[in-house]
């Protein structure tokens, strides 16, 4: 194993330096990455956070339209009830604060007990769990937060922008979630920095299907087929869970190590896919936005748009990660 | 090899199929992608193209403040005159057009037979050759053009924008590129579709140093370091070759198969390396902006600012891989 960092231990610690010189509207304390204007007096505040090794999720998503403070974990691994107590206090400007919180377990714990503790502050939660692949999973009850996060972050984050109170803000965070399916498709294992070696062994010949972000096992284990195929796989799982209708939100993402023209492949057969179910890809996000590391592959992501979703996916952002 | 392709001859097609498909600010014809809303009379027209397997360069640069047009060849592989010409007449609003031209062999030849062809459409020509590894190589009478052209699309499309005459833009085309220097390190070879295996190979403890963009060998090959060493390395090799001094652009660009978090552990080695030289990193880019396919490594650029490529540089932007 190669990988470009100084040790395994301050991978996360180093990784946040080099973001903390990279965008000066980002402030970072603590290992919790703020926006540098915050808060804002009357703004709902926004927090997520989870393991590292998503990136740009969740750090990435800090900023005007989005999210007010992201608390990273370290590699594949919760953050701790203090990073998200301070987060929470810290954004507040009096409006209260949403939890924007992934469906795994050590997530869900920390997060409420973070909500516990955040005395004087009102928080609500949302728990994103848009991943179609498997019912429960190695660190899940129920199924697992992937892809839909993103638009959960940045709808929510539009709203709260618009001085809207906490309550609707939390009601459009679950609406998203409700109307959003994921599913993803591994061609290589991830490797994480303390172990070295692949997480789990893929033959040369074979992906996985369902694959988690964390490589937690999926559906099945199929052989290597064409992009077609493998689009039509993912969209099948998403259609069959929600039918595609209407005007849709779609992203091809990466999963890390995956090349943009791959991912660009894989758009062009599941817009195909879409149309053919008579649906239309009305907005839409091709790149790596929730990777699992180093892992070869890709995740699909629709959700269901109405106008109110559409305008609030189209407001301004301006963030690390997603920019308009 | 597991790719996400249906095809290795279709890659490139399908590719620019899902680029149309995700992209309604980009029209793709004949192999050429342009600005949907263009040509504009007046402006002068800024057309570039290189092989594919570098994405998001060069279509992903094609909209409003940057390309007005990006020709890809195969992968690898230089456009073709054809294309060239197409674009080059398509693109002229009547104030002429800009080539930009990486320093490849075969690039420099096409550009400039189609700049002969292109009768009635007045054009100048930059070449891109930023990358201080080695003095001639494998594809290259001169230095390689890298993660320059970035800058001088970024900057010389700013300028058009403003309605400047093709003499300035071309002008300042040439001193971003003056001002400009990249070096890049590889931890893996990339692997083409058609080949199926890596181009070179690479022994796991080790890495090759001053890479090109296509897999051509660098200066040397050495063992596997800490990010801290990687980058000092590469700075060394462009501070020995223009000294670091005053406001930088500084971009830490992925090869393509290199996960966001660790391009954060270069930058933040970068950054302090530049400021233990007492020049500043005034702007900066982070992220995989001129890949080789799913190559794993980095390259660092960067340009030496002053208030006007400043501003250039900060203009607004809106094309699918840079944005604000």
């Amino acid at each position: 194993m190669k990988k470009l960092l100084n040790a395994a231990d301050s991978v996360v610690e180093d990784a946040l330096k080099g973001m903390a010189a990279a965008h000066p509207t980002l402030r970072i304390r603590d290992q919790v990455v703020y926006r540098a204007d915050g808060p804002r007096q009357g703004k709902v505040g926004l927090v997520s956070g989870g393991g590292s090794g998503h990136e740009p999720l969740h750090a990435g998503f800090v900023g005007y339209g989005m999210l007010d403070a992201a608390c990273p974990g370290e590699i594949f691994t919760s953050p701790v009830p203090d990073q998200i107590i301070e987060a929470t206090k810290a954004v507040d400007g009096g409006a209260g604060v949403l939890h924007i919180v992934k469906n795994y377990t050590g997530d869900v714990l920390n997060f409420e007990m973070a909500a516990e503790l955040a005395e004087d502050v009102e928080v609500a939660s949302v728990l994103v769990d848009d991943d179609v692949a498997v019912q429960d999973s190695l660190y899940t009850a129920g199924r697992r937060g992937t892809g839909a996060t993103l638009f959960v972050e940045k709808i929510a984050g539009a709203l709260a922008e618009e001085g809207a109170p906490l309550a609707d803000v939390a009601a459009v965070a679950r609406e998203v979630d409700e109307r959003s399916r994921s599913f993803g498709i591994a061609l290589t294992s991830c490797t994480t920095p303390h172990a070295g070696k692949p997480t789990f062994d893929l033959p040369e010949t074979d992906v996985e299907l369902g694959i988690g972000i964390h490589g937690e096992p999926g559906r099945a284990r199929v052989p290597m087929a064409p992009a077609r195929e493998l689009a039509a796989t993912a969209m099948d799982a998403v259609h069959g869970d929600l039918p595609l209708r209407g005007d849709l939100l779609v992203m091809v993402n990466g999963m890390g190590g995956t090349p943009l023209m791959e991912l660009y492949v894989v758009f062009a057969e599941v817009a195909a896919y879409v149309e053919g179910k008579g649906a239309r890809v009305s907005r839409s996000l091709v790149g790596n936005y929730v990777t699992s590391l180093d892992m070869q592959g890709f995740s699909v992501t629709v959700c269901r748009l109405d106008d109110t979703l559409t305008r609030l996916w189209d407001a301004p952002v301006d963030t690390p990660g997603l920019r308009w």
